[in-house]
C-alpha cells in the first residue's frame, strides 16, 4: 500500500495529492493530459508548486489508484486505468455521482464521497477546505487507512456511506441544478419562489431514495437547505462553472441518474424531468 | 402623417427605417442612445449605411412613433417619448411581448405583429426577411398604412390582430424558452425529448390563450411546430441571445406575462412556472 496514483490533476486530484503527500513514506504519482507542475494556493499562499504530473497513461502498476477526472472523462480511461492494476489495487473514485463503480470491472473499486473543496483557477488550484474521503466500512480498506492516517487526508470508514452517498446526490441535484440553469451563483436562492423550487426538487429525489431502498432521515431536505445556506452568496457549483464555460456538465450522472431511478420506479418527478431534458438539450450537439 | 420617429435602432428599428424610407415624402428620424449611422447587410450586400442616429429623446413632435427598443427598456422612455407626441400622434410598439400597450397612456397607441427578421452583428445589422406589422383593422390606422403601401413596410390591418399577436407570443414562448434555458440554438429541438416538452409548454400556453377568451385554431401547436422546423439548425432566438450575451431577458413580457395569467385563471401549468422561475432566476442581481 504504498505507491499511490493519481489520475486526474483538477481540484480534487491536486489537493488529494497534498494532503497525501504529507505522509512522506508514499511514492505518489499524479497524472494528467501533459506534464505540468501542480500549483495550489490556500487563503493566499502558495502551499504546492513543486509536483510534476505525468502524462497518463502508464505502463506502471499501482496499489491504490484515485479516480479524479470528471464524471464524463472516465469512460474513455478505463483500459488504461486496468493497465496500472495488480490484483490488489484498490481503486478510489473520486467523482461526483454514484453509478460511475458498475463501469469498472476491476474488483476492489470503492466511490468515495468526496468533500474536498477547491476550485481550479487557470493553472492554479483554490484550495477552500476539507479533507475527508468517506469510504464503506470494508477490511480490505484498513490499510489504506492506516497509512492515510499518517497524511492529512482523512479516509472515514463508514456503515452508512450509502446514504452518505445518496446525500451528496442530493446536495448536488439541487444546488447544481439549480445554479446551471439560472446561470447565476448561490445567491439566487435567495429568491423566494427558487428556494422553493430547490425544496420541491429535492423532495423527489427523497422520494427516489426511497424507493431505491435508501432511508434518509425525516428532515433531510431541511439539512440539506441548511448546507445550501451557508454557502457564499458568489459560489458557482461545478455544473455552474461547467455551463459557464461552455464545457460538457454531469447532468448524466446526477440528474440522469436520478430521472432514470425515477422512470424504473414509475414515480412523478416533473420537475426532475424537466431540469434533466433540459441540461441534455445544453449539451446536444456541442 | 408625414412626420415618423423610430426609436431604438437595433435589429428592428435600423430595418423598419430601411423599409420606411423608400417613400421619400417621410420624414424620418431614428433615435438610439448615441449618434451613429446604420449599417445594414442584406444577403451579403450593404444596403444601408448613410442613415445617421439622432441621440433619445427629443424635444419635436411626430405623427408616427415607432418604438423599437427592447420590452425591458420601455417604462425608462416613457414621460419622453410623451413629449413627442401631439394629440393625434400614433405610437406602433414594435417589440415582443402583449402587455406593454398598458404602460403607455397616449390614446392612439398600437402593439403590432412583428414579422421583420434580422440581427445584430456588432454595429451591424443583419436582415434575412419579412417586411410586415400586423395592425387592429382601426380606420385611425388607414392614413398611416396609406402611406406606408407607398414604400417597402408592408402594414397589415387585420381584424385578427389579437389572435395574430397571441400567436407570435405563443411563438415565443416555445423557442425563446427552450433555446435559451439550454443556451442551444434551434437545433435543440432535434432532441425528440425536447420536441416534445416543448409542444407540452405551448400546450399550456393555448390552455392560457383560451381561459383568456382568445380563440386559436385547433391545430395551433402543431403550426407553430411547423414554424420552427423551418427554422435554420444554427437558428438563435433574442432570448438565447440574450443569455449568451448575459444581458437581461424579456421574460417578463412573455413567460412571466403568461405565467401570471395562469395564475390569475389557477390553471396547471407547471413547465410555464418551472421555466418562468429559471428564467427569473438567471438575472437575479445580475
Amino acid at each position: 500500500m504504498k505507491r499511490h496514483a493519481i489520475i486526474g490533476a483538477g481540484a480534487v486530484g491536486s489537493i488529494l495529492y497534498h494532503l497525501l503527500s504529507s505522509n512522506q513514506e508514499l511514492e505518489i504519482d499524479v497524472f494528467a493530459k501533459e506534464e505540468r507542475t501542480i500549483t495550489i494556493e490556500y487563503k493566499g499562499q502558495l502551499i504546492e508548486q513543486s509536483k510534476v504530473t505525468k502524462v497518463f497513461p502508464s505502463t506502471e502498476k499501482y496499489d491504490c489508484i484515485y479516480i479524479c477526472v470528471k464524471a464524463t472523462a472516465l469512460s474513455n480511461l478505463l483500459l488504461s486505468i486496468k493497465c496500472m492494476c495488480h490484483a490488489d489495487t484498490i481503486i478510489i473514485l473520486c467523482q461526483n455521482g454514484i453509478s460511475q463503480s458498475e463501469l469498472i470491472q476491476h474488483p476492489h473499486t470503492y466511490h468515495a464521497v468526496v468533500y474536498i473543496s477547491g476550485q481550479m483557477n487557470g493553472d492554479r488550484v483554490i484550495y477552500f477546505q476539507d479533507n475527508t474521503l468517506i469510504l464503506p466500512d470494508e477490511s480490505r480498506l484498513q490499510p489504506l487507512k492506516l497509512i492515510t492516517d499518517q497524511s492529512q487526508l482523512n479516509i472515514v470508514l463508514d456503515p452508512n456511506h450509502a446514504k452518505k452517498q445518496w446525500i451528496k446526490l442530493l446536495v448536488n441535484l439541487g444546488i447544481n441544478s439549480i445554479t446551471a440553469l439560472t446561470k447565476n451563483t448561490a445567491q439566487v436562492l435567495e429568491v423566494q419562489e427558487i428556494y422553493t423550487l430547490t425544496e420541491q426538487l429535492l423532495g423527489e429525489g427523497v422520494t427516489i431514495a426511497s424507493h431505491h431502498g435508501i432511508d434518509l432521515p425525516e428532515d433531510i431536505i431541511a439539512s440539506i437547505m441548511s448546507i445550501y445556506s451557508a454557502y457564499d452568496a458568489s459560489m458557482g457549483t461545478s455544473m455552474y462553472y461547467d455551463v459557464i464555460n461552455g464545457q460538457t456538465t454531469e447532468y448524466e450522472y446526477i440528474q440522469g441518474y436520478l430521472n432514470e431511478l425515477s422512470t424504473k420506479y414509475q414515480l412523478h418527478t416533473p420537475l426532475l424531468n424537466i431540469i434533466t431534458l433540459l441540461l441534455k438539450g445544453y449539451q446536444y450537439k456541442k
